[in-house]
Formats: C-alpha cells, structure tokens, sequence
C-alpha cells in the first residue's frame, strides 16, 4: 500500500450533496482519515425545500443529521464548524476553534441568493436556501391569509392576497405553483371572509421566458400549466426595487405584502478565501479535475465551483452535477494515494425536471421530453429516490400521499423567530 | 326556540384543549355564532412537546392548524388575533385591529412558565411552554454535543456535557429522561471523540419528591427509573440562580451550559385584562360553573382558571380537566341560551401519566396505579389517542415504532432564530 495512503488526512468542507456524497466514497477506506466540516449538523435535500416554505413538509423529513447518514463511517470525524482561513501554502484549513493540516482538501460549500447588489431588498423579499428561510416564508404566506380575513379594508385585502415571486427558474416555478394550489385546494374551504379565488399569484422573470434551461417548448408548456392554475407570468420583466409595500418594476407598482426571492444565486463566500481566479459569478474556476489549477490536492466541487462541461459551458448547478462529482472526487482522491493518474470529471446528464403542481410537472432527459402527469410522477419518484434517510422517504411519500388525497398539507404552521416569550 | 340563541355571539380566547373543545361543541348548533381568536394559528399538543425540545418529533406531528380542526362548523369564525382589552360592563373584547361584542365570554389562554420573580433567568434556561421554545431547547442540547465533540479542553467538555433539568413534575422527569436516552442510546455511536457515557444529567426538584401530586410509591418508582438511566436526582434542592456558566444551588455551583427550566408556571396575562378576583398562582376565580362571580356569561377556563374540586383543592392543570372544562362550558351556555339552568362542573378524574422513558413510566388511576412496561404502553395509547388530526396520529405512531427500532430520533436538527443569512 502507498504511504500516502496509510496517513492521509482528507478535509471536506460542506455536507450539501457533493460533500455528503464524497464522505460516504471516501468512508469505505478506513487507511485514510477524514474531516468534515458543517455549519449546519444536518444534510439538506433542497429540491423539496419548496415544500417547506409552502408548509406541506417538515424540515426534519427532507434533512438528514449528518452523523446519522456517516455513522458507520469509522474514518469520518464529522465537526460543526465554520471555515474561516484557508493557507494553501501550507495546507491547513482555520475554523473558529481549531486548524487543520490537510493532505487533500474539498471544498463544497454550495451557493446562496444573490439580490444583485441590493441586499437591503432581503428584508422584504427572503430567499429560499435554508430551513430558516423556508420557515419564515411560510410563516409570511400563512400570515398574509390570516391577516387578510380579518381584514374589512379592501384594499389591504388585496395586498396580503397578493403573491409575487421573482425569479422564473425551477424553484420560482415550484413556489408559485404551489401557492396557487394552496389557495385554490387547501385554504379555500377554511376562510369565510375572503374569497380565495381573488388570491394573485405573480411570477417575474427578467429573462425572455420562465425555466430558461429547458427546451422552449417545455417552458411553455410549464407558462401555459401556471396559468391554468391561476398564476399571472410576466416574463422580460426586471424588478426595480422591493419594499415593504410591494415591488416596483419601472413605472409600475405592485402592492404586495408577502414577496420570495428565487431569481439570483451567488457561490459561498468560502470560495474567496482560496485567493484563487473566480468566474463572473464568483465561482472558483477548475480544471477537468475538479481541482486549482495550481494546487492538484485541493478539489472545488458543486455550486461553488465552475468547470465546462462537454459542450464547453459551465455545468449547472443541480444537484446530479453535485453527486457525480463528490463520487469521482472521492475517487480522484484515493487514485492520487495509490500514485495514480487522475481522471477527467465527465458528467453524465441525467435530465432536469420541475414540477408545476399537482399532476403537472416538466422533464428532459437526453432529448426525450415529457410533461404532465407522467413527468409528474417521475419527479416524484426521483426526488424520493435521492432523499436521504429510508425514515424520510417514508415519511415524505406518505405526506405526499395523504395530501393527495384530502388536498390537505402537512405543516401549515405559523411559528415566529422568537422564543422569549412569557406568554402562550 | 329562545331568541337568546338566534342571535347568541359566543367570543372564545384561546385554542388550547379547553377552546378547541368549547368550539367543536358549539360548532354543532348553528344558529349562534362563535369567535374563535388565537396568537397562533395551530393547536398544540403540549403533553408531547417535551418530544420535539427533544429532536424525536417535528412541531407539526404535535400540532394542528385550527381552522382544519373546525373547518366543517360554519358558524365559527376563526381569528389570528391578540386580545388587549376586555369590558365587562360593555361586554366586548378589544383585540389589536377589531373590538367584538359577545353575548358569551370564554377565556381559555392557558399558562406560560415562571421563573418566581428572576425573569432574567429565561435567557439561560428557556422554559416548555411553546413551539418555539422547544427548537430553542432542541438546538441548545444539539449543539451542547456537537461543541464537546470538537473541544480540547476536558473542563470545558465536562461543561458541555452536563444538563439541567430544574423542575421534578411530569415535563421535567420527561425531558430528563428523554436527555437521557438520546445520550445513552441515539447518539452514543455518533460521537468519536466525546465518551456519551460520561454525559450528566441532573434534575433539581425543590420540593420533597419529584412527581409531587402522584403517590409517593409512584414517585420513589420513577425516581429508581430515572436513576438506572443515568439520571441524578437531587430533591429539596432550590436554584438560586442561573447564568450563562451553569446553576447556583446556594454555595454549590454546577458548571453547566444547557440548562432547560420547567419548575414553575404562571397563568396567561389575559386573565388580569378581568379586573377580577385571581388567587395567589394569578389563576382568575370562577364559581363550580366556571363563570365568573359576578358575570355569569363570562367562562375562565383550563390552566387560567382556579376552581375547587370535590377535594375542596383548585384542580390541576392537566389536559383532561381543561377538555372536560370546555365540553361542559359549551353545554352550559347552550342551556343558558335556552333559558335553562346551569349545570355545576364535576371532573372526572381520567388520572394522571407520566413517562421516563424507553419501557418506563407511571400512571395512576382511581387508586390504580401501575408502572413500567404496561403504565408506558398505556401512556403511549392514551397520547396518540388525544392528539388531534388523524394524520397526526398516523405519523406519531409511526416515528415512535421507527425510534423504538432504531433508537433513532426524526427530528435531529439545529436550527437557529435568524433566517437572513447570505452563506449557506
């Protein structure tokens, strides 16, 4: 066995799916030693994370902790923690408690929202990366129904009964879907003030049409199935600003008192600490190996990194492209131990979907296109097939399920920031 | 029919066991009108909230959104709302946007925890009384294992390592035991650098025994119970202080970073809105009608409410009494409405449980009492059996056979109050 092996010290920052899935290659070698950091001590499956903002899911039943998912992984030192410094030079990653020296270094940090530089707009309009962001717009859009039935002012009526999410791509399609369908099927026998078929669900997209990535004749299908269920599109429509009042797209005003954000997402900012070259987008640009140019032991992986794919673009940043690679980095890894040659990341599309609602949904997969209740159902499956956990996909399948059948949703809960609080 | 029911404006403040049980009585007769108002929009299952301070269930398991509950009675009006005054002469109920006029008045607020005066002690040792408090104990004691796991300093891990639980009833004995079980047999195999079994668990009673109002054979039971699973149990202890470094038991000084308050409680605010008669816990007096003294229209109900029992002693704030309190309450003012007269309350006593974990708890019953297996198996029944929302029901039964399997828990998540957060 190569030396290197029998004491290599490998440090994996970040649990999201590139991470999560190098961990679980890497823990079947037990001669070498892992590290991996988290600030967060669970794995979050963020396709569904739209569910919980729409208060049809459970954070716990689409997040699995991480200790849980590596615990048989003897090698495997999971740790919370932030990454604060990174030295190249000498190896050695800083987090608020401890150093550490590396042999091997995957970064694989993911990405949040980006507001374009108007991050004063956040306040009013909060993006979907977390669980704590989810809970809070969900605790936005219940709020909005609340307070519009006990309303009498019309007008403030159709404020809080107005919608708007700004960014046309697969999430934004998800949450306005899914908001028209919690107005149209689960709220609207509960409420006997307002009338919620007057709720307004608005998507803006900046761009020529909504879900860019996939063929045209898909996107308009994905338009035509939102309008059917009650969502106005605006496409070619920037945002000029968000307040608290609503949002102004050039001349025009919309008042609205609840407005999400999916339009614009930004790699982590653990990125930067490489000192290395970044893309347009601030991504850290690799080789074919997913490794720095200069540095061949340290591998950026998923969201936050930029690497051209076959057709020579970046690859997107979907969560198949983040499993692969965290697979044939770990991979890549042991190869580089056992003094071999690495290999080039090939990515092998597996398609993209997205889901419009309920029976409706949108898929490609190498040219083959479907929509409807087929696609549908295979998002469904598929997404169920990479949640992490046996327990959350049962669980998850039966919500599913049950809201299926009675319309209903499983977490309509309206639950605040603080805890403080001497009364009930 | 009595023109007093035509027209009957039933205002009910509060959906805790005994509204929620006011309201689906009266949402039988249709020709009054109820409104129903709540700071929150869900009913609570508190006897289980101890399990999600715990990680073992998600809030939304334990709740239910109110307007589902009561979606089929379409006379009641049910309302997000805050009350801020009440006018007895007048008869009307002022809340932050609507002031109401009621022919009938029940206040069924419940109770929030007390800190004897130290109010300041919250921030160290949050209480149980809410949703939000239990994620706030959740991430506290998540976080109490991850901190040991990545530290050096052995003071500082004994530190981490060490929880208090202050209070010896049920919600104390059950968090403790619960504490317990998590260290002993969820995340003893997750944990590489820390020894889970050097993990302290100390519940500080200051009164004689714990479980004070079950017969002292059952509480020197539960006391051997919590002891054989690491529990210490320290009674005719009182807390002199808490702050951020642990616990102050006159000279003595535990070092302790997770510290989870359940030692006193304190009735809802609302009840001093009365003006009227409270006894010295600041529960509202109400005759063996649960009226008012001098309003006869005006119910006090639940954990709010201070009436005698048959044993001339205020009953306890338990579930069941605050069930039956709401049922019978609704009744009476049925008859009221059909110019009848009331009916006194009498409780039957369903007995009282309580839980230490895996295989153990007590329960007493019409001098029945039992303990161990069959008291837990009951107790488990008893629990899915009340909890409101078939779907719940389902859901609870099924992540406790999962946790009994595994040993696992299904809600092991750390997550925080702020949601704006630009990283991952």
């Amino acid at each position: 066995m190569n030396n290197k092996m029998t004491s290599a010290h490998i440090v994996i920052v970040g649990a999201g799916f590139a991470g999560i899935n190098a961990a679980k290659q890497l823990g079947k070698y037990k001669e070498i030693q892992v590290t991996l950091l988290d600030k967060k001590n669970y794995h979050l499956f963020q396709p569904l994370l739209y569910q919980v903002a729409m208060a049809g899911l459970s954070p716990a039943e689409i997040a699995s902790p991480i200790r849980s998912i590596l615990a048989k992984c003897v090698n495997i030192n999971v740790t919370l923690g932030n990454v604060t410094k990174i030295n190249l030079q000498n190896q050695k990653v800083k987090t608020e408690f401890k150093e550490y020296k590396y042999d091997y270094l995957i970064l694989a940090c993911g990405a949040t929202h980006s507001y374009f530089g108007k991050d004063e707009w956040e306040e009013f309009a909060p993006g979907l990366k977390s669980i704590e962001q989810a809970t809070e717009i969900r605790r936005r859009v219940l709020t909005a129904f609340e307070l519009a039935e006990r309303e009498s002012d019309p007008k403030k009526i159709r404020e809080y009964l107005t919608f708007i999410v700004v960014g046309g791509g697969p999430t934004g399609v998800e949450l306005a879907g899914s908001l028209s369908e919690m107005a149209h099927y689960t709220l609207n026998k509960e409420f006997k003030n307002i009338d919620l078929k007057s709720t307004s669900i608005i998507l803006i997209e900046a761009g020529e049409r909504i879900l860019a990535s996939f063929s045209p004749d898909l996107s308009e299908q994905a338009k035509k199935d939102l309008v059917s269920i009650g969502v106005t599109v605006k496409t070619g429509t920037r945002v000029s600003s968000i307040d608290s009042q609503g949002v102004h797209i050039g001349k025009e005003f919309i008042p609205s008192r609840t407005v999400i954000w999916a339009a614009g997402v930004q790699p982590s900012s653990t990125g930067a600490l490489l000192g290395c070259e970044l893309d347009r987008a601030g991504r850290v640009i690799v080789t074919p190996f997913l490794h720095l140019p200069e540095h061949k032991n340290v591998f950026v992986l998923g969201d936050q990194a930029s690497v051209l794919g076959k057709d020579q673009r970046p690859l997107p940043g979907l969560a198949p492209v983040a499993i692969q690679q965290g697979i044939h980095t770990a991979k890549n890894i042991m190869r580089s131990c056992e003094g071999k040659e690495l290999l080039a990341f090939s990515y092998f599309d597996k398609g993209q979907m997205a889901t419009i609602g309920r029976g409706r949904a949108i898929s490609e997969f190498s040219g083959y296109k479907a929509h409807g209740k087929i696609a549908w159902i295979a998002w469904l499956f598929i997404h169920i097939l990479y949640l992490v956990g046996f327990r959350n996909k049962v669980f998850v399948f039966f919500q599913w399920l049950w809201s299926y059948i009675t319309f209903g949703r499983g977490a309509r809960l309206i639950t605040k920031q603080e805890w403080k609080n001497h009364d009930n």
